[in-house]
């Protein structure tokens, strides 16, 4: 059995718990690190009973915490990885506190990158986000244009993650990938517009309601396509020293006002649906991008799912999940 | 006389003493607050006596610190506006230790957005830099290219910094300018090019010792031409949240070969000068850009000197600074 370990940080999150299954289908050992404010143990519990996945609780975002949890990971074997999963993920709620991202979406960051450099470690896949493009308005989002002016705190402090990661690349790191993650949607939810939109109609089944008009469209990745691309892009020889893509679907995506109506249609047919008079639902949300993901089509990948087939088993998987 | 106070981060450094004759010039009075690490209370002291430029030392990178400046201020008036000119300014000495940058560079941004919230200051004007442009080689560096992968921390922080500014301009700013500077010279220097290479000949007037084979090429201002885009900029009608710019001259620049050569036949003239052999001066250096400031000159302002004036002069004044 291999001696080589990927860390994996907010191991027990919603995108972790897909990616771990695939790392462990290719043989790997993983140690995953979560301090369990949005992931849950039972997300992993699986996948930690095959004792190929070792867990450690713990909070990323300082030095020292960081330096802990390689220490546990070298009791198992040789780190030779990180993937860099853990962030904020309730963006709305860093808007108003700059904190939330300081620490969560950033400092975890930093310290891992200190970390890894004290432990030669020297591969890193990071989880980035298009909100680092801000709001473009109907400007085709390619890796190739800027300016980058995020509109939340969440998009800035990934922003500046991509920023220390390459500066990391050019001194000291071998290899970093830094995915630019769309809206992504699958089981286990923890957060996002399914999520919500569920949890109001358990509460109360006769009616949702639905923050903006519901004309913001986005584009939605299924998780399982989410980690099929990362792997896939992993793999690839790179040419350069970072290796940088936007994931997402082909199409255009959907919009809130039809994923409104297909939620009600599953969970609660009877309920009305009433809508907010805003384009965007919060300060911070994106009311539509043209999102591109040319680049990685050329490299060779395409999803499964576009974004109405990954929304409507989204659906399914967290109305179950929610005991719908 | 105005009541409004501008308050000026790294106060009394290189760039600031220049910018703060400007505001003086114009009506304006200002806190200048300075940690000193850089700075020196002499870049200032003919401005204080003025007694329309007040002088505070405290070290920004911490949310106490600035609420201290804060408080500061208006017991002289009301803030109007902050110039954040503070960042760590030895950018070698950032891309060793991350810590550097973080501090100086981008956690004293962090802590100046959340007093500047606090105190309903709305007006910020930020000095970013090229490095966060990374190395794209020969491709022309315009404001509207990506991806930004910044090969320094001080870059990778720069940029970090224009990402959290960005996210507060579409929470609670009014104003936001974002001046991306090239290499700047003038009086009075802390650190530079033109200041090492002047600084070794005073050690060892017999030789100079070039790190990298002097080809590297880059655009320099003076910083007289630099704070006259900033404030023709700043005055200019906005047509979104936020005003950003490439500023520079409009020559592709010089190499270091010949501003070894200009530097030896001011202050030592029979001085042999030896190079390198690496392509770049340290790890971070970018050997060569390709820097666009057409946005800029089509907003109607070019410079006074080109790269070659402007080293010209600056060897002039740092020489004389330094006792040639």
């Amino acid at each position: 059995m291999t001696n080589k370990i990927s860390l994996i940080s907010g191991g027990a999150g919603f995108i972790a718990t897909s990616l771990i299954s695939e790392l462990v289908l290719q043989g790997k050992r993983v140690v995953a690190v979560d301090n369990l404010s949005n992931g849950s143990l039972d997300n992993i519990n699986a996948l930690i009973n095959t004792g190929l996945v070792h867990f450690y609780a713990s909070d990323l975002s300082s030095d020292a915490s960081c330096d802990d949890a390689f220490s546990f990971a070298k009791e198992i074997g040789s780190v030779d990885e990180v993937w860099h999963m853990a962030a904020n993920s309730d963006i709305p709620s860093g808007v108003s506190d700059i904190s939330v991202d300081l620490k969560d979406t950033f400092q975890t960051t930093v310290s891992l990158l200190k970390a890894m450099k004290s432990n030669n470690v020297k591969k890193i896949y990071f989880a980035s986000s298009s909100a680092i493009y801000g709001d473009l308005g109907e400007t085709r989002l390619t890796e190739e244009i800027g300016p980058l002016l995020p509109i939340s705190n969440y998009g800035a402090m990934k922003l500046a993650s991509e920023a220390i990661i390459s500066a990391a690349s050019e001194s000291y790191l071998d290899e970093a990938c830094i995915f630019r993650f769309p809206n992504v949607v699958g089981f286990p939810a923890t957060h996002g517009v399914i999520f919500d939109f569920i949890a109001r109609l358990a509460s109360n089944p006769n009616e949702l309601k639905v923050l903006g008009n519901g004309t913001q469209q986005k584009s939605y990745l299924h998780v399982s396509d989410l980690v099929s691309a990362m792997l896939f892009i992993a793999k690839k020889e790179s040419t350069g020293k970072i290796k940088l893509f936007n994931i997402g679907p082909i199409d255009s995506g959907v919009t809130v006002k039809w994923i409104a109506e297909q939620v009600v249609k599953r969970v609660s047919p009877d309920s009305d649906i009433f809508y907010g008079t805003e384009g965007r639902g919060w300060v911070g949300d994106v009311p539509k991008f043209n999102y591109s993901t040319a680049k990685l089509q050329q490299l060779g990948w395409s999803p499964v799912m576009g974004s109405e087939k990954a929304i409507l088993l989204a659906i399914d998987e967290i109305a179950t999940q929610m005991g719908f």
